[in-house]
């Protein structure tokens, strides 16, 4: 693999310097009630607040910022159903270029709807994966754009990385960060931002008992995939990369799996006790610390809440 | 009436400062997407963030801080089935005296495991004014307790001022402040701090239409009630008193009333687009906004976002 599992600090403090104008400074926030529920110190990054409802701006946005300083773009193409093409499509319209997103045709229309809404252009295909890349590369020929990886890319690595960096600035005494792992891109970039920018600091990453491929790929020392993906952590179903594996397999000290059902209890308590609408994918670290007290008691601990796109109509609780 | 219309500025200062220490400085959330909608600024401060669930601790807070100055407190007594009972309780508990709440034995299990959860005492008595008024009598006999209203009150209106002092200290320059309206407490306070720290600054409160008690007190002169409460907006449902009505008559500009569709659909977007859980008292203001464009249009607009605390099985959308 031609991909080192540490990037320079400079590159990141260049990311967030880059996407700084395009991204909101998230506000980090605290709870009396889940400190003392955890025995533990926590401080949620809130990336629900980011523009575009999750983290997925930030690297987006770098994606397309450095391309754009290589050569003139002529636009952005990734296939997503999730909060990636709400940023990517985001992101093109802040940079003023357009972004093609690849959407399998049974994706939920609230879902094409946010796309439209962020200026996104849709083109629908087949579900399964074979169509959606062939659609995607189609794409790339009609239109010229460039291919962007919803996670396993340095560029949006990095820009995920800034929202730990944030939180680091803010609290820069963190004993402990955790964050939900779906493809890596943001559980990579925090452990970059950690490696860089905090002492002593040790790193988990959460998913599902039911897509817990990371789990496996740390145990087993390479990429393994989910046989299912029957989780309502939808954010959480894709699985580690060429360039993300590494990171986290370097720095990463334990990945932590919880059940569907303290998923479901955990953002029910955020939402109730803290007042904040986040995603079952950004519950699960919570649950985590909840269910593993054995690694966080006593601690300051950072928590990256990823995103807050979520259809109320239907809520696990 | 012995009642002032304006406070001196000196002792929303001495209150902001005696209370700092047990109550959360909130913070003041901006969203790009309703500022599009609404074709204004609008700044939300975020007191459902408060300790509690909502700005009602502001005012407990003060209210026996102020009682304890002037002499040894063996406890409170209050009569509410809502924020207030859990803010009285929660300010007591830190204050370290008794707080004794009377509630209506019909009251949502939910309130009332709330209010034991901080601390509070509750007795429950039948649900008619009449039976409530008579039982926290007995219980002030009883107890030595002091009977704390939970709105019509100087101290508790001083202390609901302070969210809207914090809001000016962050953004002086708004010219418009909205705050919901039930017993006045909370708008009431809003506009002796706009009175005294902002500049040509224009007061609005905003109800249902279905508890309309206070734009009709601002009509005939007097202070009016409702006949039925059938309302979302369970906080709304009280009636100006004698402390609060002189101080909205002064100084709000128009009490603006919503639809309870129209505070649905509000409370959803906060939700959907803000991530912040609200209750639907909260939502009447930017339903008003939404609804009457008129008064807000290019004006940078404080919105007081009272409080967060709703029940997740019985939401109105």
């Amino acid at each position: 693999m031609n991909c080192p599992a540490d990037y320079p600090r400079k590159s990141l403090k260049d990311c967030l310097k880059l996407i700084g104008p395009y991204v909101n400074r998230t506000p980090v926030m605290h709870s009396r009630l889940t400190d003392e529920r955890a025995g533990a110190e926590l401080y949620f990054k809130c990336e629900n607040f980011q523009r575009g409802g999750s983290y997925k701006l930030r690297g987006a946005t770098h994606a397309i910022l450095r391309l754009q300083q290589k050569a003139p773009l002529s636009g952005v193409v990734t296939h997503s159903s999730g909060n990636f093409a709400q940023a990517l499509s985001l992101a093109a319209n802040a940079l003023e270029i357009p972004a093609h997103i690849v959407m399998p045709r049974t994706a939920p229309e609230v879902k094409k709807a946010a796309v439209r809404s962020y200026g996104g252009h849709i083109l629908e295909c087949e579900p399964e994966v074979a169509a959606r890349e062939a659609a995607a590369d189609a794409m790339q020929k009609r239109t010229g754009g460039v291919l962007i990886h919803p996670s396993d890319d340095p560029q949006v690595m990095l820009g995920q990385g800034t929202a730990a960096m944030e939180l680091l600035e803010e609290i820069p005494d963190l004993e402990c960060i955790i964050a939900p792992v779906g493809g890596g891109g943001l559980l990579g970039g925090t452990c970059l931002a950690a490696h860089h920018y905090a002492k002593d600091c040790e790193l988990f990453g959460a998913e599902p008992f039911a897509v817990d491929d990371a789990y496996r790929s740390l145990k087993s020392g390479k990429i393994e995939s989910n046989e299912t993906t029957d989780t309502m952590a939808d954010g959480l179903k894709t699985v580690l990369g060429n360039y993300t594996f590494p990171v986290i397999r370097k720095h990463v000290k334990e990945i932590l799996r919880v059940e569907e059902q303290e998923i479901a209890e955990a953002m029910k308590w955020i939402w109730e006790r803290m007042k904040l609408v986040v995603e079952p994918s950004s519950a699960v670290t919570l649950a985590a610390i909840f269910r593993y007290p054995e690694y966080f008691r006593g601690k300051k601990v950072g928590i990256i809440i990823s995103g807050g796109n979520v259809d109320l109509g239907k809520l696990p609780f």
